[in-house]
């Protein structure tokens, strides 16, 4: 695995490649925003961490500029756009039947949706803990510790699994290889569908969702129903423990001050991630026959406003 | 029946007290905002018709400043100030056990909460498509036609039931005796527990809201919770005429281009009546073991935005 790719490289894409970078390893970054591909490459990839800032040289393309092959593409879009990304890296070679690809999205349903692309054995799934944020075009704020835990998408591990935890421990990312990654997708799925739809809806932080005298009322059913939804596709959560830590998260030394992302991207006018959080779970509830009136609401709530927020 | 009260004297007591005045019969207003009651009692009533402004004379008084008796008390307070203006009028002797109490509330379980303070036998339940504005202390708005129907609480009929026919027809307010008051109320709760909150909460019009390609999977479910509490209590509704009810409001030669009431009490800083429309079928439903997850969250969201919205 010698060349790696980063196929999506806004914030956190911008982290895991310049981290790998820095590592030593040949890493390229692919990102659909002219605007950021150009500044990179014409000034460099400003990095401000809380100690120092300094510039990065590193090469970025736009997805139909790429001329190359690469072993392993780390998939950071936004769920929205990885599967529009992977068909142009496919279609143009840049990946083929040797590469490994890597999905560190949030949300659920990657792997059924990039093996219409590639084979399941040639997906790895990860769930990051690591966050980044973008100041403007080319220019990343790293700040906070994080951690990686991945694994094959069939379950089945080989050399290369191997090979990547070496990378992303060589590139200081704190990667473990799970036994059952789905269990952590689906545990982090149900945070980011409780927090991030209810705070979106109400324009809320988490620590002022979390005043409400009623939240646990609120989001326990919302939780009840991903856990059965999870179970019928034989992942095991506990609802007490992912109610413990959602509420973990709203006080103000905790990260009770933030907006979650979904907050963001709605009033900056995008597109969320709702289909892949709660849209995914009421589908695969379709599927098993489990009803999800909370998480279809929360779903019809996000959309509504996008139709309000995102000028087109 | 020669003394009437108006309990609860805003835009919509201000119409019904006003017309019956206009009608010959010894009408007094009883509201707690005292701004209006001084207004009305130094200027009169100001009323602004589709054709005309003009002055009514007509007694204003605080709740605990009334010392008269009345045969009648009209009802049209916001539904959570009921019981609180009604014990003050029990205590004060200016309802007893001869006066007839009709409630024109909105909202559900107004006979069993005013059946605390008096049997409901004397107590009448309506219903009324009319609509009124409040311009300022004292300042009435009334534009467009209306109508009431309305019922003994018990289901009986007394020769009570035809004087306040009489007197709510002598005041061209469109009166009819129902047979089945209930079904009225809840067909307009069912209306009012839909659009009210899922506008407010996307802060869209009516029209807006309708916009939406899934708006009727969203209402759909909302809908489907109602009729089932309805039919558990022994009031047969209908989904499907419910639900064209409800879209019939959504063009804006219809309703479209309003907010409903909820809207404008939230973002003006008031208290909603989610607990008697949402908030009264979910309690309802946990009684007769009836989930109502959609009518449930949608009470959660919008006391969560009471919370924001309300400076105390």
């Amino acid at each position: 695995m010698k060349k790696i790719a980063i196929a999506g490289a806004g914030a956190m894409g911008g982290r895991i490649g310049s981290q790998i970078k820095q590592a030593g390893y040949d890493v390229t970054l692919i990102d659909t925003w002219e605007a950021h591909v150009n500044a990179i490459n014409e000034k460099g990839l400003e990095i401000q961490t809380e100690d120092e800032t300094y510039t990065l040289d590193i090469p970025a393309f736009l997805p139909d500029q790429v001329n190359d092959v690469f072993d392993l593409v780390i998939i950071l879009t936004k769920s929205m756009h990885s599967e529009a990304m992977l068909r142009i890296l496919n279609d143009n070679g840049t990946i083929n039947k040797d590469t490994a690809l890597l999905s560190m999205m949030n949300g659920l349903g990657h792997d059924e949706r990039l093996s219409k692309i590639v084979p399941k054995s040639q997906i790895f799934l990860a769930v990051t803990m690591w966050t980044a944020g973008l100041r403007g075009p080319g220019q990343l704020l790293l700040e906070g510790q994080g951690s990686i835990d991945f694994q094959r998408s069939d379950g089945h591990a080989d050399e290369r699994t191997q090979r990547i935890e070496q990378i992303l421990n060589d590139a200081k990312l704190n990667a473990t290889i799970s036994d059952n990654v789905f269990k952590s997708i689906w545990a982090k799925a149900t945070v980011n569908s409780v927090m991030n739809p209810l705070c979106t809806i109400l324009d809320k932080t988490i620590y002022e969702f979390g005043t409400y005298e009623h939240s646990r009322e609120m989001i326990h059913p919302i939780v009840e129903e991903i856990v059965a939804v999870a179970d019928s596709r034989g992942v095991s959560l506990d609802t007490d423990q992912l109610i413990k830590k959602i509420e973990s998260s709203y006080p103000k030394e905790a990260q009770g001050l933030h907006y979650p992302s979904m907050h963001q991207d709605l009033y900056k006018g995008r597109y969320t991630e709702v289909d892949y959080l709660n849209g995914q779970i009421t589908k695969y509830g379709r599927e098993a026959g489990i009803a999800t009136p909370n998480n279809e609401m929360l779903t019809h709530l996000i959309h509504q406003l996008e139709m309000k927020h995102i000028k087109s």
